[in-house]
């Protein structure tokens, strides 16, 4: 029974990537629309394959230099008690982790690109086979980040297992560094591709709607294909590679913590505990394609009914899995320890409470949004102040309810008495809320492909009404993005938390008789606290500061084509597009680099100068401010949004009035809190654990407080 | 020796206090110019009057509410083993900590508002004697606040020392209620204050400067009045009332801890390490007065040479502290414990270094603030991006000096042998900070006074070389504004850092059979702290709608003002002043409650929940959140507030440029960032551990998870 519930994540794996190719068929086949269409499309998609292919380059010179880093200490340099300071597979692991986050996003982007002209033929055509295009590509890459995910960590468990026959202490040691390279990849493609699509966004927003007063992806605004160019290597292929690390991160970190729960568990051995998050997994991608099969609508269907059509696929996966769950806990634990099982539902259920009080706080259809569009009526400075309140304020629900998780998950796994076991809780609730990922990240992912899609109806000059049902589209994927965010940054702060118990279990691993003095009172602890609580600040920082710098260039670049192209405003000549792609693709290249080091460095230097203790006051630092920080920018920035869309639907003086202007102003602060700056802190929490893992042996011998 | 070290703090208060009616018979002895300028400044002084009349009756109904709860648990309640949960004088140290602390901001208002026409008309004959004039009203505050301090301080010691003979332990646990009730009052009075002040100077410039397009101060606007009679109110009332609170704050907590010190130190008993805080504090009270006489400069002087006035002053001061630290510490420890003189200097440093990165962060001579000025160039969008990016990124210098401060005074105090002398020293590190405060605060409470001169010499249709002079000296404010909050955040942090020690203490004492788990770890302590870091962003958010709410309210009411008044704006008819004077205070007496109420209730609510190990991750949680968060918010507001002056001084476009728009949106919004929600959480993270410590009793009788 335990060899063939092992085998649910091959299968989930394989199940998945099947379901990606039917998904992706169906796209192709659909038609590009007319000539102008697929020559738009085609401009986009090359932008977007240049860049990438510019990033891979950039990012693969760092995975060769850490690759011969982690092999100098896997293979060269001996501890003290004179083996070598990481086993053989970590810089394999590693490679791999990058290359399946990377081709994550990859994979990810090609079918978004290749969506996004069809969305807007199917949408010419009615508004449900607009909806069943964008929903298939969202799909695509859904189950592409769950497929690659579960195939990854099935090959590499199964190696290390049958291949190698490693304990399951040292196989998930090593999976660590493999969460590790999937951590930087990700970091390196949202920053990247944070940056890149916020430059464009505001840049073009800033001179084109505000300034000329043309709307939004006119052809005439030079920074129109830089800004639909973004949003796919931002918002697809930045966010494929994020959630991918997001995935299996939480069940790599939920791995390490069943080893040494099962060391306390008389009648469970290692495998059956490690398994466990394993096969969850598996039986969530399962759940989450039947989902799919749920989601259609009517053909007159309004807002309500399309975002019914999504809630009803994620909420039948949700119920699935906490159904299997049931015996799958109970198969591998027993009846003892089927408090475990209380865990799962705790992640399932707080998942979904943060991604209804996100929705809450971001929906022009609830009273915080709209009150923020009121502000618009004293100018942009109340509305600033408003947004950023509304995000300080909305952190109180998603704080409340994780603590809740934490202890519910903890004590009901049986913490009390036994703390491994209550930690391993804790690492079983983020796998259940992220076991629905397939398919929340297909209500999620097809967000920009609408949006794009848009643009290309704009573009190509498509009736009125086609604009208005990508809007459609776009505007209900605003609301899954912020329930696809309240996931992530949930899951985050749950897996980070996991992983400092991973962390602490590691230093007792590495050297028995160091002892850790975790006391908050500690000044080692304390100070890495509040230098890990730093972190996420200027993190953030760091990544609106290039934002702001790359659309301030973006901003001269377009006022000097307005300025010396004649005829551009007329419509009588074309923009030169191709420069404003180039822009941004340099800013966020060279911009991209500075803060993934951060996150790499801090907590070695951290690790040297204050030792483990430190290091862990680092890492819960990091958790809570930068858990903070993300919801905080996520929420300003989503409610941001959706006011200026509640303006621009005719309330508060509608387009064009001075509330408006406002409005967009408010948005524009909000392009990098929500889409680069906080999204790319999730990853980076979890970056700063995993590197203070995998380097624990090289601070243990360094570190000068004891 | 011992006996006359200790009667250097009622020596000090009475010093400041006799320098205070010195420098005010100084003050009141000078001309308040024409009757214009004084029938202005009267106006000014009745609404602040009228306002702190208000303020003091609402909050008088919340003392004696306090009160009686206080007087309930010393008096009537018993706990599990039988004795009262208070000692009798605490519900009496609250009243008085409350008591004094509004005392000195109202002292400080009383002479502010004497002082605004007087310096006006001085600097009507030259800049130095507008320097003289601010300048003494501003050592009249802060020469209050440290010798009603001291004050306050010696009568309860020698009260409970030597009129109920207390031993120590139970003297400093009373006195922590003192700083309670002083917290408090500074909260209430900052939160009021501060939101008086911004909505007032908010809505006045977003209709006035920006709408309009009329002068700051120009008396055609409605919002005038308000908005003088805000910055006494806030920036001087409320900063009088926050700065006592943590002066005492500081002075206190180090005594607590000097109680546990002095029980590892054979060879010094509990008073002499309680008298050295105090004792401290008196020489740095007369060294600052000593300072005040070196503040002056040549008639034609420069901003720099000004500035070079005032650091000269401080400067001395601070040397002078290090000289006579020795001997202090020399006496009262002996030779075996000097190291405790390397946290005074440790804390000295600390606070300077703070002040000089706040400073290179905000002022317009540096390149952060020059940088931010040129994202004008692009609209108001990215000069919010550019100042929460620089807000942010300036958290890293304060976080690091502080953690290297921590640990310096740690182990220089000889934590590594003995942890609770390196707590003490932490403690007295914070107390070697604020021991120039007499002279700091008068160097930065003098730029209010400045402000509104500038105010008056612009009403009163002064020449123009008035309102240069005033300027100038106004900006020279903005600087050491910025010091100043450098200050107070830094010893902030430390002196929260000390009262969760005492936390902990106190709990110990209350019940040895209480096993603390404070490992990190634990899940109690993590979603302390989960809750804790969430705090400050909450009470910013409330704050800081509260100011945004109440400033629509002015906008509304200016603009109906220029709608309805027929002549206002050709200066024929008269404004309304007193409508906006009295719709400001009512909100901001309105909104002060929540806030307030939050920071009182959050302690006890996760104390019964989570234990008193939830209580010390809350409080850690706080602290390095708040600390982070209030230098963001000081520092992106000092820094937009100096930009605009930037652009103003003829940069970028200069006055009346669109940029110069951008740059009034990013001071707007920077306006509640500085002056309402940052100095408020520095009070807030005290608050927090003071009501913890004097309800832990309560706390431990009911917690439900151990």
């Amino acid at each position: 029974m335990q060899r063939l519930l092992t085998l649910l994540t091959p299968l989930g794996a394989l199940l998945a990537l099947l379901f990606v190719c039917l998904m992706a068929s169906r796209v192709l086949k659909a038609s590009q629309g007319n000539e102008k269409m697929a020559s738009i499309s085609a401009k986009v998609r090359e932008g977007a394959n240049a860049y990438l292919r510019r990033q891979y380059r950039i990012v693969a010179i760092f995975f060769v230099a850490m690759f011969a880093l982690l092999s100098l200490l896997a293979f060269v340099v001996k501890g003290k008690n004179g083996t070598h300071m990481l086993t053989p597979y970590v810089p394999f692991a590693f490679i791999t982790g990058g290359l399946f986050s990377g081709l994550s996003g990859f994979i990810g982007m090609k079918i978004a690109t290749a969506a996004n002209a069809r969305t807007a033929h199917a949408a010419s055509q009615s508004l449900n086979s607009g909806l069943r295009i964008a929903f298939s590509a969202g799909s695509v890459m859904g189950f592409t980040v769950v497929g690659l995910g579960l195939l990854d960590l099935s090959v590499w468990y199964f190696l290390l297992k049958y291949g190698f026959r490693l304990e399951a202490r040292e196989i998930t040691s090593a999976m660590l560094t493999f969460g590790m390279g999937a951590s930087s990849m990700a970091l390196f493609a949202r920053v990247g591709g944070g940056i890149f699509t916020k430059a464009a966004d505001v840049g073009a927003d800033l001179v084109g709607k505000v300034e000329a007063g043309i709307p939004e992806d006119d052809p005439r605004n030079p920074a129109v294909i830089a800004d639909n160019v973004g949003d796919n290597v931002g918002d697809v292929a930045g966010m494929g590679a994020d959630l991918y690390e997001s995935y299996v991160g939480s069940i790599i970190s939920a791995m390490a913590l069943g080893v040494s729960a099962a060391s306390r568990m008389p009648t469970v051995n290692d495998d059956q505990a490690v398994v466990i998050p394993m096969a969850m997994a598996g039986i969530g991608v399962i759940a989450s394609i039947l989902g799919t099969f749920l989601v259609r609508t009517k053909e007159k269907a309004s807002q309500k009914a399309l975002l019914g059509a999504l809630r009803r696929g994620t909420n039948f996966s949700a119920i699935l899995i906490a159904i299997a769950a049931f015996p799958l806990v109970l198969f591998m634990l027993g009846a003892e320890y089927i408090g475990v099982y209380g865990a799962v539902i705790s992640g399932l259920v707080a998942g979904v409470a943060i991604g209804f009080f996100t929705e809450y706080q971001t929906s022009d259809t609830y009273k915080p949004t709209q009150n923020l569009a009121a502000t618009t009526k004293t100018g942009p400075a109340t509305v600033i102040i408003g947004g950023i309140s509304l995000g300080m304020r909305s952190t109180m629900a998603p704080a409340i309810i994780i603590a809740i998780s934490v202890l519910t998950s903890y004590f009901i796994s049986g913490g009390a008495a036994t703390p491994a076991l209550g930690l391993f809780g804790i690492a079983i609730s983020a796998v259940g809320m992220l076991s629905t990922l397939g398919i929340t990240l297909a209500t999620d992912a097809y967000g920009p492909v609408a949006d794009n899609a848009g643009g290309i109806a704009e573009m190509a000059g498509l009736p009125k009404e086609v604009r208005e049902r990508t809007d459609a589209l776009d505007s209900l994927g605003n609301t899954t993005a912020a329930t696809g965010k309240g996931f992530a940054i949930g899951s985050a702060a749950l897996t980070a938390l996991a992983l400092i118990v991973a962390y602490t279990d590691r230093i007792q691993e590495l050297d028995p008789r160091f002892l850790l003095n975790l006391q908050i009172t500690n000044p080692a602890v304390l100070t890495g606290l509040l230098i890990g609580a730093m972190l996420p600040f200027f993190f953030a920082a760091l990544t609106m500061q290039a934002v702001g710098r790359a659309a301030q260039s973006i901003v001269f670049e377009v006022r000097r084509q307005f300025r010396e192209i004649k005829g551009l405003m007329e419509g009588k000549a074309d923009a030169d597009y191709a420069t404003c792609v180039d822009l941004c693709a340099k800013a966020s290249l060279r911009e991209m680099i500075l803060p993934t080091i951060v996150g790499l460095v801090a907590p070695v230097i951290v690790g040297i100068g204050l030792g483990p203790n430190g290091v862990v006051g680092l890492l819960a630092g990091a958790l809570v401010s930068g858990f903070l920080i993300a919801i905080m920018m996520a929420n300003a920035g989503g409610a941001w949004d959706n006011a200026k869309k509640y303006v621009e639907a005719g309330n508060f003086g509608g387009k064009g009035s001075e509330n408006h202007k406002a409005a967009v102003v408010g948005d524009t602060v909000g392009d990098p809190f929500k889409d680069t700056a906080g999204p790319s802190i999730n990853i980076l929490i979890k970056l700063l654990s995993m590197v203070s893992i995998v380097f624990a042996g090289v601070v243990l011998g360094f570190h000068v407080i004891k």
